[in-house]
């Protein structure tokens, strides 16, 4: 077997997916993925440090396109529409990976050691929002708000979105969920 | 040593508190904490599952009066009018303890797994207030984002009560918060 795999980091995420959901998360090594991916498992750990990066290898492209989004959105606006803007480039991110998007919150949601996990980015993402917003010049608390109120958009959007009823598109489900909390921080 | 101790639980409490300062969380020992307290290790283990739980045993107190005071705020208020009264109740229990919530978060802030633990508490937090909700009959996902909302204000409204440059009340922060959140929201 070659050192050059074609798409090797996607067929392991795949055939990962498949093992956590079919035995679970704990039951599965990084030698079976790779064996299922029809890989070695030196190849595996070429592209993954362990078995649950998998998971979250997309958090660090995620956290650098809200950023972006936020230090990019124009000077005239408001925290809450650079916040906005964040969300719009992630929504375009997702929207062709709803069933992935699925897969990946069943297995989250089957173990608790992964839903910790999936809390410390989320964290990590309003951080890095906050840090955003200050260097566009939005002081303190408002900074940390309006990205904690960007990441609860986010984080009740996302299981809307995954959720068995979902069917609306995640764009929209952001657009409506900060229409709601604009409407419920004004008490109405 | 007879098996009552009078006030036992405080003293365990405030002898873990100096030795996680002192030597941090790790290097320190339940056996440890105990002798500081003049205490036997048995009663620790009476009092605390582990060292652990002396930083995290107030949590369900906490969880319980938010929720008794989103239920028990009038029929007719916003989700978010509720919302802010579990605030001030939070802030009422916790008016007389800065010097004690500043230790708390020095230790916390020191250890990546504590800081975790603070995220799944906050995370149980907003759980059990979006569940509050809905037993007033408030809907989805107004009453997860009103929430989130109300445990983004604690956790940024905490974190300035306890800062070093700190000394307004909590009460005032929180109140103070929510209208920032009001005015980030809506775009102001």
């Amino acid at each position: 077997m070659g050192r050059w795999e074609p798409n090797a980091r996607g067929r392991l995420a795949q055939a990962a997916f498949e093992l956590f959901g079919e035995r679970g998360f704990d039951q599965t090594t990084a030698a079976e993925i790779a064996a299922r991916a029809g890989l070695t498992e030196r190849t595996f750990f070429r592209h993954f440090a362990d078995k649950r990066e998998v998971l979250f290898w997309g958090s660090s492209d995620l956290q650098q396109l809200l950023v972006d989004a936020v230090v990019s959105a124009p000077e005239s606006a408001a925290p809450i529409d650079a916040i906005a803007a964040a969300l719009a480039a992630a929504a375009a991110m997702f929207q062709d990976r709803r069933e992935g998007s699925r897969q990946r919150q069943a297995i989250i949601a089957a173990n608790a050691d992964l839903q910790e996990r999936e809390l410390i980015k989320l964290a990590m993402l309003a951080a890095a929002l906050a840090g955003a917003l200050r260097r566009r010049g939005t002081g303190e608390p408002t900074a940390s708000l309006a990205a904690e109120a960007g990441i609860a958009i986010f984080k009740v959007g996302f299981e809307r979105w995954v959720s068995p009823a979902g069917d609306q598109d995640l764009a929209l489900i952001f657009r409506d969920s900060l229409g709601q909390l604009k409407a419920v921080t004004a008490g109405s």
